[in-house]
């Protein structure tokens, strides 16, 4: 069963329960109540059943769920049983950091799903340069790239004048999810998904929370 | 007017309003609507008027806001009227790329509130050594540093292992804002404001919605 439109916030539950699971004993025969994964999760149990039956039947009255079980079948409803090509725009600091970072956890974490393939550049000095033993190439190269290396996923680290710009490549080349990190708002057709990671932003409404 | 417990997702909303007028041409007298504001946050101009609504009567029946003054009151709002000192546990890759991104921002933007002034690490590799000028302190110092330079939030980019103990600490010094980019679920008193950065995470519910 696959609803097409749940709520991000329900997918994005789900990818912190399958977190959960991922990092718990593999015990054959261990199960896991809504209200455990819920509290690990920080939702109420409630939540966790909700969340789980807009997939299908998982758990069982009075036993709950079968970890391994659940665990597989939140890998393949978030598709982290497959590698997922992921590529960088803006190899900056930021780009360089997160490309760095991906490219390791694939070698410490068994079965992490993206692989970092490709990194885009405009600025002639950083193109052909190598971070992790990965060529910078031409933004202008991207689409072909695309194509060429079946990239999924774009991870944008470009300054803000340049986010919708590069949005719009993306776009343009048959990307259907993004995660913005440059702090501005871009926009794209309704079945390209975009979540923005914006560390000023999360500064700025944390400090409302602040003291006097 | 202050009301302590307004969602999370109503003051970031805030935030953006926030950059969004601050982006604006300061003309003396221009005014916007809930529509346009809406629009430019991708919000419905419903949600604008009920997130203001919160803190007060701001807009003016078939006129709007008055952008000066409700930029003025949002910069209240949310304490962007003042220099707020930030502390970095971890520096790392991520942590030192944060950094350095910060300190620019405090030279490139006009008013940037956020002022990184202390970094923090357990590696005796990294403890005296530069970040942009910034020297590398003892984790174990942290508490102390707290109260000298007045730091009221922590980016917190230490490995998952460490990431609990790490806001522990923070919490014990007092501090009631965090963004953790570990990707690890930590907990802390109601009343500490933590946001979660996770790239993994991000790119995990994003794999949801790209095409078999």
């Amino acid at each position: 069963m696959r609803i097409q439109r749940v709520s991000p916030l329900v997918v994005r539950r789900l990818a912190v329960y399958l977190r959960i699971l991922q990092r718990m004993n593999p015990e054959p025969d261990r199960f896991i109540s809504s209200h455990e994964l819920g509290a690990r999760a920080g939702v109420t149990a409630a939540q966790v059943r909700k969340d789980l039956a807009f997939f299908g039947q998982f758990g069982k009255q009075g036993v709950g769920y079968h970890v391994w079980d659940l665990r597989k079948e939140l890998c393949r409803i978030l598709k982290a049983d497959r590698e997922i090509p992921v590529g960088i725009v803006g190899i900056g600091e930021l780009g360089a950091a997160l490309a760095r970072y991906n490219l390791r956890q694939e070698k410490v974490q068994k079965g992490y799903p993206f692989r970092v393939v490709a990194l885009f550049d405009n600025d002639t000095r950083k193109i052909g340069t190598a971070v992790e033993g990965l060529i910078v190439r031409s933004t202008s190269d991207l689409s072909g790239v695309v194509d060429e290396l079946g990239i999924k996923i774009f991870m944008i680290t470009v300054p803000v004048g340049s986010a919708q710009e590069v949005t719009d490549l993306c776009v343009k080349a048959g990307i259907k999810a993004i995660v913005n990190f440059a702090p501005a708002k871009v926009v794209a057709p309704e079945d390209v998904y975009i979540h923005s990671s914006d560390v000023t932003l999360d500064l700025q409404w944390l400090a409302y929370y602040l003291h006097d």
